[in-house]
């Protein structure tokens, strides 16, 4: 565990290196202008205009000449300067001077390291020798401010820790999740792609990533039917007035598409399946007896996201959530949310998640029903959770505007947080859509509404899952299994044989009858990531069974035919 | 079979009838204005504005009269006048006098019987009393000349025959046809809904519904990887210009939603599937050794259809196509064509469809591509159907702007056509979007795309299936296969153990434990089509058997549960 204080001199450290960096570009590119030069996580960044484009090259140069600054070990020194003094000191700095002149203070504070003075209010470290592990890790463009309509100016990124083992201990971690990329891994293994022609956000499911979206779908349905689920499917458009009855129009505007017209109508894409859900119920009279109802939908919903923030599978424009709403009365809720839960707990198991966190997110700013509502629902999902003994945090003032929350964040193997399941309580839409039943008094009630999915979205979950298991997908999930490898032509209707008779009993394989050398094929499988190759020639014939190889490169051996399709389906049936 | 002669003089006397319902309407409405009175299937219809709105006791009065009229046998005389003439005769005839002054022609021909003249060609029967068998059906309002900017009319329907026994077949096939009626059957057995908040022509699939929807779609999974299919998953909405380089914004128009903007861009709700196929396709250099690859996907697609022309989950506007796209070599088509001709017969003949017609349709008047093109393809079309001998007829200029295409109409219970599967070659699409193979010769070849669909759309195809049924989906569609009615209290829990084992195995069961009386719940139970009814009672439960019911009201007996359980099975799996 860091410290405060360990954690603050980090911070110091970081920051003092990011003008270090500054000093040496200003010493390697006379003429330089600068921007800003922030710790983030894990270290820091600084952007600068220069008279050429950085390569990659450029990297190892610039930290030559920091390591001389570092053994020169200037101080770094603090002053106060007024206003004019700091105009003069930045007169060729256009960057820093407008942010001079947005400093309301009379006195600026600036920092000085041997030749360099930037507009900082520190703090730093005492000397430039007391820096310790760095490294540049790349170059990206950044406009100034943020603002597209400013300069690009280009940022060098870097890392520091306070000794050389922790920051290679950080290097080997990013290069592990460089190659675990569900972006890269998604083109590698051929899972999917995203098109300009199309959109950017909107997914292309290639066919081995769909084949893993529709076994997960398929046990989701099974396992939801179980749990007394129905499935519906509703209108992936609606009226732009049912999205303004429901509050959606006023409140998620800044995520919603712009409305289309038909016949002189303004019609929406949707950007949540509740309301379909909520016209199905309406359809009939419900009474207290035939409560809760759960309607579940995997349900493609479009949101619009700034072309910046989108980032492969996770964060797109157009995603399939595994939804439901549960109407059921007041008294049922609680035990709901515990049903939810069990369910959200079961699938996460099922999927090889370990670790999450879980957070109960409450009262936003904007915010529909009342305050007394908010609390009541509040109070119901604590409730649920304790019942369960799930240890969560409060997310302060997150929750939807509808309803308070909870949100299960999935942690993957590499110990990076995932967006999952999602558990609304909602007393607003309800009394929006006048949602009743019949009491057991033959009167009127309203009815309450659980929204919730337990994968979150597949896009995301794909992304996910993929990083989780670096491409090397459990056998269930596998979207080719084994690949049969005849070592010889004489061998390829044998392998076929062995093709038809697992793929009867629906294990999903190929044969690699491409006449290249059997060590190009097997390297290829191992690539694709395929648990099991199974590799043929005379002497496995001669005893119906095949040479055995696991993608981990391990090596079986002989085994019999009978064995090997029992250990595939064993491990399948397993999920694991 | 009717001959050509006979069918003439039956339109005639058809024809005669509205003009003598006209005459019966012109003597019980004084001051009535006329529209138009034409023949159509079965029948005629007159249009006319009235005084006050008709009602259904409207009808036999008017019968009465036309039958008054009939008894009295006035002669139809056939009279040429000229256009002056005809503005004076008509001249307190709005409606007519504007017909008068479109016709061409210098004369104008005109035909009288009794009181009424009209403006007509003809032919007409010799005199009124020739007129056999009719019966007026209902009124409904219609635009004059179908323009919504124009006064609505009042139009009366009506039927004729030659014999009142053929008029009675009629009229008891079209009650059938009303009990079967998929928007009055969907309704009643809780199977979708259509919402004017959502919008017309937008289906909300309910779980019974669903339930049908995903055991045809999980069939149809099945069955496409087992012939060498590849399923995907694409996104519903794509940039406008996607659909400009498609052809589809200059052809289609008519059919597509207005754009809507996302940062400036236009994008376009998708009205067909194929354009993310083809870009799935273009993510990777292929080769003619991986052709061909066939890409699936039971895709949602949106078109504009008109208010007028929408009618339950027959016509919508969105609906699920099962759809594909064969990418191949031009080598391949024939046998491909034929292969997805194979896939056609088989899903009809499970889905219990004996009676189809299919269509050959050929070029349209907007089309792309050159006219060789279509040339070469609608041969290839041809010789596929030769090959599996199937009938057919030409439906000249029906092709699709891209291609050729081969409809296949279904043929329900009472004869009525279904639009179904759609087969088109596509020698267009792959030149505007440039998608290649590269050939033995290592050059880049131009690949040949097969557009299809073997149900058509999940809506119209539950639609279909409803009426073809009645209702009484086969044992492997039905939403519940049983149920299970306790006789008292203390048989519930041998229900719900009956139903437990039942469920552990597949089958779809209820049990209905409310406190009502066991007719009732059998009664319920028939009219929602539940194919088996399992009773137990004291004597059931004494020798683990079920008095077994069917929903035709067959009483089986005392059957033990074993028995019932292989029953329901067997029914299921022979799909029958």
């Amino acid at each position: 565990m860091m410290t405060e204080a360990k954690n603050e001199q980090l911070e110091r450290m970081r920051h003092s290196v990011a003008h270090i960096m500054a000093e040496a570009v200003q010493s390697l590119f006379p003429g330089a202008k600068f921007g800003i030069g922030p710790t983030i996580e894990h270290g820091f960044y600084y952007d600068f205009e220069l008279s050429r484009a950085l390569t990659p090259d450029d990297l190892p140069v610039i930290e030559d000449k920091m390591r001389e600054i570092i053994a020169q070990d200037a101080s770094f020194v603090r002053d106060e300067i007024s206003r004019d003094e700091a105009r003069t000191l930045f007169s060729d700095q256009p960057y820093k001077l407008e942010l001079v002149d947005e400093i309301p203070d009379a006195s600026l504070v600036v920092y000085k390291q041997g030749s360099f003075t930037d507009l900082c209010r520190g703090p730093h470290l005492a000397s430039a020798g007391e820096a310790r592990a760095f490294k540049l890790t790349h170059v990206a463009g950044a406009y100034w401010r943020g603002d597209e309509k400013r300069p690009m100016l280009q940022r060098i990124y870097g890392v520091a820790f306070e000794s050389q083992e922790e920051l290679e201990e950080h290097l080997s971690r990013q290069a592990e999740a460089a190659r675990r990329d569900h972006r890269k891994l998604g083109k590698e293994l051929d899972l999917f792609s995203v098109h300009e022609e199309i959109g950017p956000g909107l997914i292309c499911w290639h066919p081995k990533g769909a084949v893993i979206r529709e076994i997960i779908e398929d046990f989701w349905r099974v396992e939801h039917r179980r749990r007394g689920y129905d499935i519906v499917y509703t209108p992936h458009i609606a009226k732009l007035d049912l999205w303004k009855t429901s509050g959606h129009w006023e409140f998620y505007r800044d995520y919603l598409y712009s409305p289309m017209e038909i016949e002189g109508q303004e019609y929406m894409l949707r950007p949540m399946n509740c309301l379909g859900h909520i016209l199905i119920y309406k359809s009939r009279l419900r009474s207290y007896r035939s409560l809760p109802l759960r309607y579940a939908e995997l349900g493609t919903v479009y949101r619009y996201e700034r072309t910046g923030v989108l980032y492969g599978l996770a964060r797109v424009r157009g995603f399939t959530q595994d939804d439901a709403h549960i109407f059921c009365r007041p008294d049922q809720v609680e035990g709901e949310l515990v049903g939810v839960l069990n369910l959200v707990l079961f699938m996460m198991a099922s999927l090889g998640f370990k670790e999450y966190k879980v957070f109960l997110s409450t009262r936003p700013d904007k915010y529909a029903g009342t305050a007394q509502m908010w609390e009541e629902a509040t109070e119901c999902l604590k409730r649920a959770l304790e019942r369960l003994t799930l240890p969560y945090a409060v997310d302060p003032g997150e929750g939807v505007f509808y309803g308070p929350k909870i949100d299960v964040k999935l942690e993957d193997a590499l110990g990076h947080e995932w967006q999952g399941p999602t558990i609304q309580v909602d007393f607003n839409l309800p009394q929006r859509f006048d949602v009743c039943y019949i009491g057991e008094d033959g009167s009127d009630h309203t009815a309450v509404m659980i929204h919730r999915t337990v994968l979150g979205a597949m896009e995301r979950l794909l992304a996910c899952l993929t990083e989780h298991y670096g491409g090397a997908f459990p056998v269930w999930l596998s979207p080719v299994q084994a690949v049969i490898i005849p070592i010889a032509d004489r061998h390829v209707g044998y392998a076929q044989e062995i093709a038809g008779e697992f793929r009867s009993e629906g294990i999903r394989v190929l044969v690699d009858d491409r006449s290249e050398r059997m060590n190009l094929k097997i390297r290829e499988a191992q690539l694709d990531k395929v648990p099991y190759m199974l590799i043929v020639g005379d002497k496995e014939m001669g005893s119906a069974s095949a040479s055995l190889r696991l993608r981990s490169g391990e090596d079986l051996g002989l085994e019999g035919l009978a064995d090997v399709k029992n250990r595939i389906k064993v491990a399948a049936e397993a999920r694991a």
